[in-house]
């Protein structure tokens, strides 16, 4: 604390990330990265730009390059799509651009724990909307006024989806606010809602390369939606930070976007490796949350959650645990590879063994 | 412009940056790049890093090889070091933690033009304070209530410097309004006032790895001083994004550092090639402001800024025209590679000839 400080410091909240250990020796199955590597055209479109020894260069400031991949990918027109520094930076500029309104905005009582702390960054009313007795999010509790409205699909750290239909109520239930839908983890089971975009001049979804894309050390994140949606953010953008994405992430996230059957085809293993994990830990007595992302939330009724990560710790496997009710019993499992997944059956098997 | 912006959009002015062409054919010398690569040792470890096959895992959130190694280069501990996505970044985030107080802040009339865009985005009252009428900052002017005090040093685009003992003098006048010192320039004939951090506990210094390291295309800026300052702009930055630096960011930022002859050697280059320019200039009838940076700022009694600018533009060498009074005579141009200054001189002459 200090005399220098502004007041609003003074008031924040930071969000805390999950740990970024230094070193290679645990299995790190806490924030949800990819565990497979990224496309290998992605290290030969990074190695390529470095050999042409531009780093002493600028960026180009709007990522032209980025913007009309991902337009092409989502079909929309590049004066639709929005990118920053990774999803983070893309949902804060959206907090200030779209969500700072006379109204409390809504998100869900369970969600992204980053979303009061960007409310306390920019001083913005909210209000958290219950979640129903089985962690999902009901559309009906969201036809009520409000300044916004933002969720996560897959939620998290639930990794509940819903249906475009139950996106299509909440839009249609709120034609003068906008509707912010986190799409962090769609590709691991979900259907994005960036079909929807030509329709709902009000819809802004926001997706990042840190997860599907395996990109979360390059840093990049976007959004889709409505022109008028897309130049706010850029007029907040334009007022921060000229060149938030540099030369190499630029063509990073370019490469990986090109490369769609290796994409397909590590969601696919990833899909794969949730059900057998899911069906390892029904079996051993866990709650296991329907998941549509790339991790599962369970928990155990005989088993305290914060005791259980620290026995995974011991054994080097590292989960997510937020020490925070509702959901102090539950851990945040990401779905690793199948070896590291069987390891992680294996631990857990042993110490349901010795709970007994 | 739409119902769904935020009150704050419609009162933006977003920052313009000055223009990145695609395509290599033009000379450059718009936007105070570096004309010389990096250090070969970035493009080493940048590969390094790629071989490591570790895109997948986010970043370290507080970039600490990158801190302890500016904490080591500057004398101070990690704890008085702040790193961003650019200085831009780092800026930005100072305007919030440091700058948002109840009493208009400070900074010269003629200045880096994104200051008053971060006031308006956080919406902060300010003051310009008149440089003298040779152009340099009176630290005189600077004994006067305030909220907060910015400046360039050396200034841009002006290029003039301020001794140490005048940022001292403004330091002893203010001591309890923070003080920020924006060094972007200060490698290129300046002494830091990083040496006054230990004593100034208001003093606020940031820099930046895009001019004198040459690592534009990187974005890496940071800010020295008091624990208590950095903690203000971490406890920003954490409610904002938790990773604003790639990998490939951080451990190219790094090998910049370590390599110093190459720095020293690289910055001695672009000061002579200033003093070449500068006689020039004078021979030709310009007037050139004294500069201590990477750029000259220059005006001709019998020549249009504007149509000397189009006229270079024609002969493929692109410079910076501020369109604004009182500055809208001069151009400011960036210091080339001798080839380049040639160059530039050469058309210059024949241009100067034209007008006769």
């Amino acid at each position: 604390m200090s005399q220098f400080w502004s007041q609003l410091v003074h008031t924040l909240t930071p969000y805390v990330p999950g740990e970024q250990p230094k070193g290679d020796k645990l299995i790190k199955l806490n924030t949800n990265e990819s565990p497979y590597p990224p496309s290998p055209s992605v290290q030969a479109a990074i190695s390529a730009q470095l050999a042409a020894d531009k780093l002493r260069l600028y960026p180009d400031p709007n990522a032209d390059l980025l913007k009309s991949a991902l337009a092409k990918t989502h079909q929309l027109s590049e004066q639709q799509v929005f990118v920053g520094n990774g999803s983070d930076e893309v949902l804060a500029h959206t907090f200030l651009a779209l969500l700072k309104q006379d109204q409390a905005i809504l998100f869900p009582d369970i969600t992204y724990s980053f979303y009061p702390v960007y409310c306390g960054l920019y001083e913005i009313d909210y209000e958290t909307v219950p979640l129903d007795n089985d962690f999902s999010i009901n559309p009906d509790d969201y036809q009520q006024p409000n300044g916004g409205i933002i969720f996560p699909n897959p939620n998290a750290p639930t990794g509940r989806l819903l249906t475009l239909e139950a996106i299509e109520t909440i839009l249609k239930y709120n034609p003068n606010s906008v509707v912010i839908v986190d799409e962090a983890y769609i590709d691991f089971g979900g259907v994005s809602a960036s079909g929807l975009i030509n329709q709902y001049p009000n819809l802004l979804v926001v997706q990042t390369f840190s997860k599907s894309r395996a990109l979360a050390g390059l840093r990049v994140g976007y959004a889709l939606g409505h022109t008028d949606l897309i130049e706010a953010l850029e007029r907040v953008k334009n007022s921060f930070n000229s060149y938030p994405l540099d030369q190499l992430a630029i063509v990073g996230a370019v490469a990986a976007l090109e490369d769609n059957d290796y994409f397909e085809s590590c969601c696919q293993k990833i899909i794969k490796t949730r059900q057998t994990l899911t069906e390892f830990l029904q079996q051993q007595g866990f709650e296991v949350l329907p998941s549509a992302a790339n991790f599962v939330f369970v928990r155990h009724p005989d088993y305290d959650a914060a005791r259980l990560a620290k026995q995974l710790r011991e054994q080097a496997i590292i989960v997510r645990h937020f020490n925070k009710p509702p959901i102090d019993q539950f851990l945040r499992i990401t779905i690793g590879t199948d070896a590291q997944n069987t390891r992680l059956c294996d631990v857990i098997a042993s110490l349901t063994v010795c709970r007994t």
